[in-house]
């Protein structure tokens, strides 16, 4: 219990789920340091029933005697901050794209591959909010089959974007409910009542950074690097839980009995799968919950070899927090905690 | 101009569009005669300036000396009235499920398929509000190459289930900005904020009738009975106008170039697609007016006979109510009509 962490990004929406989670999971740690932008330094956190005073990110004093340094920041930010963490003898979990390539850095889920986090240099990478819960499905599949191809459309809240779109997408909805005029700040078109084919920014070839990413990240986590991948990432009027639909093209047939019995023996999933009952995954029963859930799953009557599904899970948590939270534990457990 | 027309659901969501898209277009008929059930019987409707009022509709009399009747009703109610218009010399045209696989019965979207018009024997059915803009963009991109396997998920407006359904999002919605009670009568879950993966009723291979139809009805207009195909349909909040997210596999490659090319000359098509400039189909575009949009045009990453799209149409207008007053407007041209 004399672990030190640092919480940078501590006044933002994946920083909330942060501080509910370590509370939540009685994360063994002596003391919680919180950071964030200078314009939120100064105001106060209830944290374990103590008021926690947010400080303003300094790198040079951030993290100097914190064993653990949490970042939940934008890519440039990261970009600085973990390296001067791990300079200092910290390790950081970064939340940002910055790191989730980079082949001296691991990327984590810690369900799938936590052995990877024994050669870490310092710097750990927990994924995007749509790879990990993607990633947790298809690696309880491949017990029963290799997998070809993926193609997988997504239906994301706008808390993946921050805290900014979640009072956006309550703004013009109060706005269009009034017939009011909708003002748009974060997102380039209305979010409310509308949907945006449209996450992070257009590469060159077509397809949004979001989609690259999320196929790049599944190849790595999964160490597929030849798998066969599309996606199509769509902004929806939900504030939070990412939902899917997945069709999953194996080499050889698997049955769907097959998979719901794989997917109910994967941690950190859970079948919801009683469609005769209209049970089957919500974005709202995802929200604030740790599992990913799975359901409608059925053969892929396009394809022999094929199975369909439809998952939720919350972006925030174990898409974010939750994740990096577990990587932490992983770390403490296998003691693999930088020598300060 | 001697025509004479009944509309039958003419004060449902469908309705509302027919009356619209028939002043907009000026369709030749001297006379509209509005049916709809009891309930909504002695309402009045103005259209061309003239105030109409709504009948029950009573088989017996709602059709006789009508050249044409539009059916937008239930499946049940259908599968009664449409038969009935014919045998008094009508022509039915039909916005349910009831006939939509009957081999004696076309099923038709104008620009694929107006020449089966022909055969019809008093009923011609409208496919379902997600089959017609999807089969539209197949024809389109068929002429390039053989389509091999469609995969396609869809998100889908509150108003292709009825005005209650466009009722029970506003309510819901406010409820939920005021943290008060959501109330749930025509969804089996919350749609306010949230995502229903269930669209119709499930079969017993776990696929909804829904995403069933969708595939035999694309299946028999494009006249592929072997086309590969896998759907799943979800319910978003939005109220009008359904978007899609469609993979397609091609015997031979196509460049998004030339899919572009046949899509800008494929007509009811409107190409929105400059990602630069963060222009693609949005479902409040789409929504009050005719054509299909269609964006985001890609190579398949897991394909190299692929294309990716993404497209929004109005489900009410040409998803339902305008492909029925332009198959009345092909029977017109083409002397179709029954001989009364």
């Amino acid at each position: 219990m004399s672990i030190v962490v640092s919480l940078v990004g501590a006044t933002g929406a994946v920083g909330a789920q942060f501080l509910k989670i370590l509370e939540q999971r009685k994360f063994p740690m002596r003391k919680l340091r919180l950071y964030a932008t200078k314009r939120s330094a100064g105001s106060k956190i209830r944290f374990r029933g103590e008021d926690l005073t947010v400080e303003d990110t300094d790198p040079a004093k951030a993290f100097l005697g914190a064993d653990i340094v949490f970042v939940s920041a934008t890519t440039a930010a990261s970009a600085d901050y973990c390296p001067a963490a791990a300079r200092v003898g910290a390790v950081a979990i970064d939340d940002s794209s910055a790191f989730r390539l980079d082949p001296k850095v691991p990327l984590v889920v810690p369900e799938i591959n936590a052995n990877d986090l024994q050669w870490h240099k310092g710097i750990v990478s927990t994924p995007n909010c749509t790879t990990v819960p993607l990633a947790m499905v298809l690696h309880a599949l491949r017990q029963a089959s290799p997998i070809r191809r993926v193609v997988v459309d997504t239906y994301q809240a706008v808390s993946g974007t921050g805290s900014a779109a979640v009072r956006e997408l309550t703004d013009q909805t109060r706005a269009a409910l009034a017939g009011g005029k909708i003002e748009k700040s974060v997102y380039p078109h209305q979010i409310a009542f509308n949907l945006i084919p449209q996450v992070d920014t257009f590469r060159e070839d077509g397809y949004t950074k979001e989609e690259w990413k999320m196929q790049e990240e599944t190849r790595r986590i999964l160490g597929l690097s030849g798998l066969l991948f599309s996606a199509t990432c769509v902004r929806v009027p939900v504030y939070q839980a990412h939902s899917m639909a997945v069709h999953i093209d194996f080499e050889r047939p698997v049955e769907p009995k097959q998979a719901r019995v794989l997917l109910s023996e994967m941690p950190g999933v859970k079948l919801v799968d009683n469609p005769e009952k209209s049970l089957y995954p919500l974005p709202i029963q995802a929200a604030d919950t740790d599992d990913v859930l799975v359901g409608r799953i059925r053969k892929d009557t396009s394809n022999p070899t094929g199975l369909v599904l439809w998952l939720s899970a919350d972006n925030l948590r174990k898409g974010a927090a939750l994740n990096a939270v577990q990587i932490a534990e992983e770390l403490v457990r296998r003691n693999l905690l930088g020598k300060r």
